[in-house]
This record gives structure tokens, sequence and C-alpha cells, in this order.
């Protein structure tokens, strides 16, 4: 196969790609940071279109998709009949733009995100998500899952991944910022972060465990509170804020989540469970 | 052993204790909520003070620590030479001044918080946490352990059980906006949030992985950037804010990252990881 841009993410895919013993063509802007990969056994290709022309199956990743475009767009004709993987990131908008794209030029195309740092490629638990055309997916699957062992398939429309990399990461920025917060609230009676780690993460465990459920209620539309109303959550809230200003740490940050609970009782949910805060996320916020 | 406080929680505390063959004497102020529980063997005490002078642990759990003062202050006596657990939610600063209030009066006290529902009661991966005096807590362990198989000691210090509820609760509210605006975010491509779930729970498992590590850049203060900078991150956080103006979805959530990103940004940490964050939120927010 051919990787196209071997910048810290390229590198490592096609690296993968060698580890496994795959014949593997590589091409960079910067020629320089093909040579270890040269001398695992890469080939360097003189040209982005030698490169694309040397294998049925080319994987992209450069800085954006911008980048994406100002590299392939003049290689439309050379790509035609074969499958290009873009794991670059980028909006559901520029995959779904790229899909159109390479359809009206007969490249059949999947859209990728990774969910790791490029130290995690190879690895059995490295997530990567797919879109785009299931039979196409289905013939380079074991190809694609040299990459990461927990290779996931989303469906045919390509923002699939997109969507799921922003839905990832507004995830992980949420989950470090209650770590934080709460580390810092220990942190007032001298508990180390590391002592308080465990703890934490076996919060997490059990917060995670209710989203199956949570799940189910959203996509019934009827959120009854088999454990805490937002009432209850709201009050526990105020709780939080009084000790964070009593012991000197943030406020900012629960002050925010109970904005956000409250505009659910003013939507009539105080008597529901959490997972119907989901109503007041699906609406833009404007400003 | 004695149980006071036969609310919701209350009464599976007495019930746990019953299931386990132990002799439980309750109390409640509205009498008929112990009904059930006598039925299932309980002796139901004429007053709180009989209930007190009737075993050598007295569990107490009711609405609020006023209430707890309210019930116990004017049995002060009776309760000399005797264990107290409370497991009513309160503040660090209320666990401490109780502390000292039965320290005053020569009553043993162990402050603790349940991190489930009354349905969790019992169950071995049910947490509870105490803190007080480490014998008191080694003495009674096996007793309080029927609660909950995961009771965890937290130290000497009262406060620390409900700054583990509080941290606790900071982290679940976060992990659960997190998922419900990915949920949100993946839902407007239709994907039904039963189908999200699975990922999102393994994203929240690799970020719990990483925890331990940023926990240790926390305790010494120093935040090598090991994959990606709050630099990076805040670049990242600008298309997911794109990517939910784009799509109709709240950008509130993610504008709010943002600022708080920005401000670890201009207090010179754009170039360290996102355990650097911590300093954020040890700080007083003001306002
Ligand atoms: N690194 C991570 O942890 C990580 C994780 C998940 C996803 N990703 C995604 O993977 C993609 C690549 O990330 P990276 O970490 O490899 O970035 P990087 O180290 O900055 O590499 C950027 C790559 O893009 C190339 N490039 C930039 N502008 C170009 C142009 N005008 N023409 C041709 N090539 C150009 C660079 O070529 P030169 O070498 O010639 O500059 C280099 O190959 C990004 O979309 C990123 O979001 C990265
Ligand atoms: N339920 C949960 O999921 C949960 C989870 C973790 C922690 N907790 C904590 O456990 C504690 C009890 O919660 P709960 O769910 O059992 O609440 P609840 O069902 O509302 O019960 C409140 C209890 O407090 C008693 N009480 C209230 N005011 C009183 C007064 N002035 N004098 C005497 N007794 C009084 C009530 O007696 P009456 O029956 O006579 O009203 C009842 O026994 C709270 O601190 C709560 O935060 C609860």
């Amino acid at each position: 196969m051919t990787v196209l841009g071997l910048g810290l993410m390229g590198q490592a895919l096609a690296g993968a790609f060698l580890a496994d013993g795959r014949p593997t063509t590589v091409w960079n802007r910067s020629a320089t940071k093909a040579e270890p990969l040269v001398a695992r056994g890469a080939t360097l290709a003189a040209s982005a279109r030698d490169a694309v022309a040397a294998s049925p199956l080319v994987v992209v990743c450069v800085s954006n998709y911008e980048v994406v475009h100002e590299l392939l767009d003049p290689l439309a004709d050379v790509l035609a009949g074969r499958v290009l993987v873009n794991l670059t990131s980028g909006t559901s908008q520029q995959a779904r733009e790229t899909a159109r794209w390479a359809e009206r030029r007969g490249i059949s195309y999947l859209d990728g995100v990774i969910i790791a740092t490029p130290q995690g490629i190879g690895a059995a638990d490295t997530l990567l998500f797919y879109s785009g055309p299931r039979p196409v997916f289905d013939r380079h699957e074991p190809t694609l899952r040299i990459l990461g062992g927990t290779t996931t398939y989303l469906g045919a429309d390509h923002a699939l991944s997109s969507l799921y990399d922003m839905a990832i990461l507004t995830i992980m920025w949420n989950v470090l910022n209650g770590f934080l917060h709460g580390a810092a609230l220990v942190g007032t009676a001298h508990v180390p972060a590391a002592a308080f780690a465990p703890a934490a993460r076996k919060g997490i465990a059990t917060v995670a465990d209710w989203l199956t459920g949570y799940a189910d209620q959203i996509d019934s539309g009827r959120y009854p509170a088999l454990d805490a109303t937002i009432d209850t959550h709201v009050a526990a809230m105020d709780h939080l804020i009084h000790e964070a200003e009593f012991l000197g740490v943030d406020a900012e940050l629960p002050r925010f989540v109970k904005v956000l609970a409250e505009r659910a009782v003013t939507g009539g949910h105080g008597g529901d469970s959490y997972a119907a805060m989901i109503e007041q996320f699906r609406k833009t916020s404007g400003g």
C-alpha cells in the first residue's frame, strides 16, 4: 500500500504496515522524513503521483483537509479506480464533500479517524473509526486492522467517522476536567492526585455502566428517574458549588454544570433522569 | 447494630444488615417506614434514645447534617462510648464540625459517604468511603463491608469522605455531559444513542487509562506533553465548536471547555500536557 504524509502519524502508519511485512510505498513533501522508513524497507516514491500509482490502496494522513485537496485534486486521474483511505482529521462536512469529490472521479473513498496517538498505532486496543461504502471497508478491513485492533466500521455516511471523533473528543475533555476538578477538591486535604486516581477511575467506571440505560431513555424520548431526578442533581450541584467556594477551589465548572441542569428544570425536566439533558445539547445554544 | 433514619437509603442499610443475619435495631421519625424491616426481624425502638442505647454501633442516615444534630445533640450522653457512623451527605466542613462535636462528648466518630443508590447497597462493587480514626474503622470494617463490597478507608481527617463524594460527583456530571453532548453530535447523523454508547464507553476507558500518568504529573508539578499539548487541544476544541455550530448542536459546552483551556495557555501552559489544567481548578474563580 501507499502512505502519503509522513508526519508523526503518517510515519507510525507506514511503520505499522512495514512491521506487518507489507510492501509499502511512501511519500512526503519533505522527503527526509521517509529515511527511517526506507531503512526499514519502504519504497520512497519520487512524487505523490508515482506513490499513488504504486498501490491499489492509498492512505493519506496530512495536517488537514485543505492539504488533502491541494495534494490530491491534481491526482484524481491516477486515483480513479483505487481505494483512498483518508485518516486526516476534519469536520463531518469536509468528509462528505471529499466523498462527493471522490465519487465524481471514480475513487473508492473511506473516511477514517484515529482515536490514538502515534505511539498507539498497531496496538490491539487502538481505536480507529471508518465510514464509507461497506464493501470497500470489508475488502480492506484486514489491512486496516494492522493500524489498530479496535478498527470499527460505522456506516455508509462518510460523516460518521468525524462525528464520532468529535463525540469522543467532547467526552475526553469533560472526563479530564471532571478528574482535574475532583483532584483539586481532594487536594485541599493534601490528598495526592495519585491517591485519588484509583477512586476516580472507579467512579468513572460506575458512571460508564449507566450509559447504556441512559442511551435507551434517549432513544425512546422518555426519561423516568430510576435513581436521582434532575431536581436532586441540582441540589447536589449547589452543595458542590458551596463546597468549592468554601475550599477556595474553582467553582466556575460546577456553576456551569448547574446552569445546564437548571435549564433542563426550566424546560420541565426536573422530575426526569439526567438523560433528559440530551434535549439541552441537541439545541443550538446561539451566541 | 442500630440504624437511625429509614428513608430510602436507611431502609436499604438496615435491610442489608438483616440480610446478613445481624441483630438490627431501627428507628425513624415516621414509625410506619420501619414496618417492612420489622417483618424481616428488625427491632423497632420506641425512641431514638432507646435505639442508640440498644447497640455499640449506631449508623445514622437522614436528610442532612442539620437533622443529624437536631436528632443526636440531645442524645450525646447515651452516645458517649459508642461508635457513631454518619452516612448522611454533607460538606467537608460539616463532617469536621461533627467530628469535633463527637470528640468533645467521647463519641467515636466515622464519617462516611455512599457512592450508590439504595438498590446498590450490599453489592460487591458498591463503593462507600469512610474517614475518621483508623482503629475505629478497622474494628468495624467487617460490619461496614456488609453495606458495600468496595468499602474504602481514606484517612483520619473526617473531611475526606465528603471531599471524595464531591470529587466523584463532579466527575459524574462531567462524564454524563460529555456523553450526552457526544450523543447529540452523532445523533445529527441519525445514530441512536444506544449505538454510540459502546464507543463512548471505549473512549471513556481510554481516557481513564491516562489518569494515573496525569496524576503523577500533577503531584510533581511538571506537565511534559507526552502526547498533545494544550495548544493542540485548543485547536481541536475550535474544530469541535465549528462542527457543533454547523450541525446545530449545543456549542456552549465546548466553548466553555475552550475558555478553560485558553486560560491555561494564557497562564503559560500552552506547551504543556492537559494535566497542567489542574492549576486552573485549584484557583478560586471568583464571581
Ligand atoms: N499526532 C496525533 O497524535 C494524532 C492523533 C489523531 C489524529 N491525528 C491526525 O493526523 C493528521 C496528521 O497529524 P500528524 O501528527 O502526523 O501531523 P504532523 O506531524 O504535523 O504532520 C503533518 C503532515 O502533513 C504534511 N503537510 C502539511 N502541509 C502540507 C502541504 N501543503 N503539502 C503537502 N504535505 C503537507 C506534512 O508534510 P511535511 O513533513 O513536509 O511538513 C506532514 O507529513 C492530522 O489530521 C491529525 O489531526 C494526529
Ligand atoms: N437515595 C440515594 O440515592 C442516596 C445516595 C447516596 C447518598 N444518599 C444520602 O443519604 C441520606 C438519606 O437519603 P434518603 O434517600 O434516605 O432520603 P429520604 O428518603 O428523603 O429520607 C430522609 C430521612 O431523614 C429523616 N428526617 C428528615 N428530617 C428529619 C427530622 N427533622 N427529624 C428526624 N428525621 C428526619 C426522614 O424521616 P421521615 O421518614 O420521618 O421523613 C428519613 O428517614 C441523604 O443525606 C442522602 O444525600 C442518598
